[in-house]
């Protein structure tokens, strides 16, 4: 059970939401800019980096939700699975691993990045603003994550579930699927 | 020297924040519904909050900042160095130091959150609100740190800096400084 009164039956970060629109407001903004909008990384790429510091984290709800939607992004649940799970060894571009060890750097703390973490993103063939959204979009799941589990929000454990939600976030973005949909929109 | 092509000279978040204005317009959106909106908890309990979790996270240039912003709403220097240094010896209310004990929390990661942490700020007057905003500005604050330091923003280190940025936040909120003022917001 959450540790405030949100709204019984309707899960993790939806329900923070809910709970509190004023802030609703700028998380689902921040959220759709930094793994929605047009960037030279693709939103699977960006779901991908949502799920791995999730996960580094500890935190299911997030992890399976952005896991399911980079599979949907992908087309493919055993890659987006490898991926979060274990990126040096998963088939994906060196700059992509860089990015995403970039993000494991971030998640442990600002200070732990170094500076030969940039340079392999860099020699990869990573931008400064790849650089610079990777390192934000890490950040910001540090937020969400504690945001959904310092809360005790509700982390249901069936995967079509996720799957079906995954879907209409792909097809509508953060924060505006149909009301009919359930669950809704995560962080 | 921070770790892409921000424009020099420029202090902390808002170096990055003029990188990419994208992402700027939801974070500041964040910091102002988090810390200056109508709130039962004043602007400067928040900031204190802000504060400690910076510190916690040895965030240097977010600590000193909203340090400053807290003593400028309080006009007392020392308390507010005091109560972002060692909370419970501080002299403030028993609500703010359970707060400031769940704030440190989420700081560890949201499943460091107790159910026993909850009790003691509910006991201690704390509504659901001010139990989420406190949660939400620790995890905010996770955030924030991990972007200035793990893009290594620039830090000044002297204290007149930020007390004169206080006065601007303090006057017209996150994002809204008079152009000519320098340094501007911080996160």
């Amino acid at each position: 059970m959450a540790h405030i009164a949100v709204a019984p039956g309707v899960p993790g970060i939806v329900s923070l939401l809910s709970f509190r629109p004023e802030t609703a407001g700028p998380l689902t903004d921040l959220t759709n800019v930094l793994l929605r909008a047009p960037n030279s990384l693709t939103p699977a790429e960006r779901e991908l980096i949502a799920a791995f510091v999730s996960g580094l984290n500890s935190c299911v709800f997030c992890r399976e939700g952005h896991t399911a939607i980079a599979a949907a992004y992908l087309q493919d649940e055993t890659l987006a699975s490898q991926v979060t799970r274990d990126p040096e060894s998963a088939p994906i571009s060196d700059k992509l691993k860089a990015l995403l060890a970039l993000a494991g750097r971030v998640q442990q703390g600002g200070l732990a990045v170094r500076h030969d973490d940039i340079v392999r993103a860099r020699q990869a063939g990573a931008s400064d603003t790849e650089i610079h959204d990777t390192v934000l979009i890490a950040a910001a799941f540090c937020m969400y994550n504690r945001y959904v589990d310092g809360l005790a929000a509700w982390t249901p454990d069936d995967r079509e579930g996720y799957r079906q939600q995954a879907k209409q976030v792909v097809e509508h973005g953060y924060g505006n699927q149909p009301e009919a949909a359930a669950p809704p929109a995560r962080g």
